[in-house]
């Protein structure tokens, strides 16, 4: 198997856990349980009750969307896969394995403080490890097929995504209401702002 | 990576979601609970209570399945992978992975005008953003792999899709039955018309 | 895209929902409620109790992975794909899709002849829809890459599974118990006569 | 279809139930019950109960991990496809694709004889497996890509695994503690211990 192959099926395997977990995040939004023939004003209602779980499903549907980006823009540019990569890739899928549950668990408590703060912790966790997979691959194993300073760049600005979900999961114990917003506040930031690319 | 190898793993990240998305609808349709050595004709009658699921579990199966055609045929034609590509294809996937509730809200109320309005609406908005993906490739970036009039003559058809759903949802409002027939059978009308296909 | 890499992508959407569905199976097998320090005696006798969903669970997983087999051996041997294929394709992963729900149906009451003649069933359709499939791409798209004599012998050892299946829903009504024996038995017949395989 | 491709096929449908059950896991870790605006007090209290439920999680994605790298390896070197390899490979499949229900098992009844010891027969029999499938694949068919000694290596080591998950599994009914500790620290050995590996 070639060095592009081994990439390949990595990324094959993070791209299938990542779909898989990005997709059964709606699972947590059950149908209101109410009896046949209920009327249409009855059903509304609860389906408006239902709101809280459907922006924490957004806000995480949008966080995993935005890492997937970010690690298919990372592995374009791997030349070779290691055991350290594989397990930081791991970790990675790890911490955002779990993110399924403290959506739920927001989506019915949106005001409890430790239900925000799990739910920053693990995306601050998912962009832990993902900091450190960039990490190995441009500073330790020099695997990355970009020029330096765009590799400085990404460092930086990747270093960022832990730091702000870290900060929103303290802010979660003075006000869950702020915290949550800026959870759901972060991915824009790494939408707006272009990224450097340079096509070799 | 080659350009080639980018549009795949766009494609191979939406067809996990695609799949998982059309396999998850039927955990929706659950054994009914009754006890051990039940008689076969009180669990045939309770069976029978299903089919509105198992039809809800059909037309979405069906909508998913053409989508999913229409997706690799878009794919197929499109040369390069730009954010905004990303971008409106996430927000499709986003849409499409919500369509297992609405999909189970009509199963349990068939006759309720939000859950077929819901229905609708979720079609309705995967269908918007598809359409938005098609524009985007077609007319922006230019990266379609088509000659001009081909090119014109899918964005025609495809802008169909999102009006007859969006249709659908409004008639949801008036009669819930009708409108949920439209929906059952909009996909036929995809897949009766010849799509225009040239081989270069 | 090449035709080989269109095949691949039928391909990619057929394993992914053939491996969510032969996955999901395992989710119908529930933890039982109990409380918390219960003895390991009672827990033991509650896990002995679940045997018909695991044997119910493994047969299934069986069914669909030498389906699996075949599909992947079939696919290896066409050579572009037609709307007609994709339909058929559609229709065998409707049906392979519903199976969950049979067999969950088959793990609560196995001795109920409405559940053992819809798993028979559900697998019966499958096998249908599946022999669609091999005489469109034999007989009239004539995409298959393989000697005449061999695609005659396949298409008549093919029809042989929905014609078993077919029986033993039928058989279903007469024995329960007879009808799952021989649903769980089909497949080692599929895996003990040899294949005819020639690589060109 | 080259063979190169048959390979790929297989590692494909591997690599999507790997993914699943991975992603499966997290489901079984369920939002405690409690009426909407409880004290954040009382909802920390329930998540602290909820730490086996994450302790399983962990050991059994931590297990599937290191099977999915050994798997990758594996499959790196592999030449061609027979049947015995596809129907190893299915049986490996089989008794992964069941972990999910004894690891909600043990996350319920942690200190249960009956929930450890079907997680590490579980383990075991996944094991075994795999090292059936090394044994056709480096023994039988000898379709294996590596030199004779690094073969015969890595099958010795291979064998390792399900004997050190049967002894946990038996070690279970004496203490279920330190059996448990046992299953979640099988996988570091496999990490610790360098893999001989040597690139043609």
């Amino acid at each position: 198997m070639s060095e592009a192959n081994e990439t390949a099926r990595v990324e094959a395997f993070s791209d299938g856990v990542l779909a898989i977990v990005i997709t059964l995040l709606v699972l947590e939004i059950k149908v209101p349980v109410m009896p046949h023939g209920v009327s249409d004003a009855e059903l509304g209602a609860a389906l408006l009750q239902l709101l809280p779980k459907v922006l924490a499903w957004v806000v995480s549907f949008l966080f995993i969307f935005v890492f997937w980006v970010s690690h298919h823009d990372l592995f374009a540019r791997i030349r070779r896969v290691d055991r350290g990569l594989l397990w930081w890739n791991g970790l990675f899928l790890l911490a955002v394995s779990f993110t399924p549950f403290p959506t739920a668990l927001v989506g019915e408590h949106p005001d409890s403080r430790w239900a925000v703060a799990l739910l920053g912790g693990a995306f601050a966790l998912s962009g832990l490890f993902f900091t450190g997979m960039r990490h190995h691959v441009s500073l330790r194993v020099r695997s990355l097929d970009l020029p330096e300073d765009s590799i400085r760049r990404a460092l930086r600005r990747g270093r960022l995504s832990p730091i702000l979900y870290g900060l929103a999961t303290l802010l979660a114990f003075a006000s869950p209401r702020f915290a949550l917003a800026m959870i759901a506040l972060i991915p824009f930031l790494f939408v707006a702002v272009p990224k450097p690319r340079q096509r070799s």
